[in-house]
């Protein structure tokens, strides 16, 4: 039986490499901190010439909306799971045999928040996002009203996190959903959410890939 | 009288400024989107050839982390926050005649959950952010154990967003504290934190201004 992905398929290309390329130059400035000062003019009009080149290719901000928007499968541009958004980091989830999502990420420095550890936001947003997938590949369309996030352990940068959701149930349009963050057999964040049920479905982030609806 | 910033001071050079242009950056990439696919070979060479010369100025992992966490005043590189962090939005939070905090972000396309709105899971961010300053400002060195988010509105992205975040009480080695975002008058987002004392206050972002302790 094939894995099914409930999050975009990463492309080794176009605007998924350079998200990517992205992540790895975030990683680096964020590992060099103010050593890079000596060289910061030359690297800052690096970047500038490089923002120019394709500021010039953008389209306007409204028509960048409905496009993406229009795109067929699941987001690809979230600041969570994102394959489009170099602020994300790279988690897909998977659908167990069950229904419920699994998937993995490891998270660099630029995710620190205490010493060395994850910051909590960081975990906070990874459920938000994860629940939200359960209830979409649940059928639902919604977002979320209520998001309680507790923390039992610290997780660690550097180190692979398991990311485990599943959709909990429907009480008239309000929808539940929990999940939790481990490392290995450690069980470091638990959330459960309440989401309600949106009328407009044109939301891609919140429909299943169309190579499912087929 | 003059208003006392709670969290980093922004500098307009050196790795702040290349925060700034990377956030710059990503910015025009979410705009573009697959627009710039064309020019993907390019651009992707262009950036990793950046990332190469920014890696050579890095130090060993290990050692940037021990060197960021001695310096002085709030930390400079969370994902929330950071001036040093080209992921952060840039939050700076003041603090108000009654000791709680108050801030103002814009968030940008690269932020965006549902369409045209802040993703849910960005303003968990932000919520855990606050109330862990709003924490220390009152005195208390501690780490989320949990967090209760609940979404009133939704927040449109590319409009000022203000942040609110006080401290609430102790008991025992738990802290409380609770927050909100707001756009004009509408609370959009509330929260309530707990959190528990640590026993290592080296934590620089737990700490007041150094030039406050003068």
């Amino acid at each position: 039986m094939e894995a099914i992905l409930a999050t975009a398929q990463p492309r080794d290309s176009g605007i998924d490499a350079i998200a990517s390329a992205t992540r790895r130059l975030v990683d680096a400035i964020t590992r060099a901190g103010d050593a890079i000062d000596v060289d910061a003019d030359r690297i800052l009009a690096d970047l500038d010439a490089l923002t120019g080149r394709i500021d010039a290719r953008a389209p306007d901000l409204s028509e960048r909306i409905a496009t993406m928007w229009r795109q067929p499968g699941p987001g690809r541009f979230d600041p969570a799971g994102g394959t489009e958004n170099p602020l994300s980091p790279p988690v897909s989830l998977w659908v167990e045999p069950d229904g419920s999502l699994r998937g993995e990420v490891t998270l660099r420095l630029a995710f620190q928040g205490p010493p060395r550890h994850v910051h909590g936001g960081t975990s906070a947003m990874l459920m938000d996002h994860a629940l939200g997938i359960a209830n979409a590949r649940a059928g639902y369309a919604a977002v979320t009203v209520g998001l309680n996030v507790s923390f039992h352990a610290a997780i660690p940068i550097g180190t692979p996190i398991t990311i485990l959701a599943r959709h909990d149930g429907r009480d008239g349009r309000k929808v539940r959903s929990s999940g939790e963050l481990r490392v290995g057999d450690l069980t470091c964040v638990t959330a459960t959410g309440t989401f309600v049920l949106i009328d407009d479905p044109s939301a891609r982030k919140f429909r299943r890939p169309s190579s499912e609806q087929a």
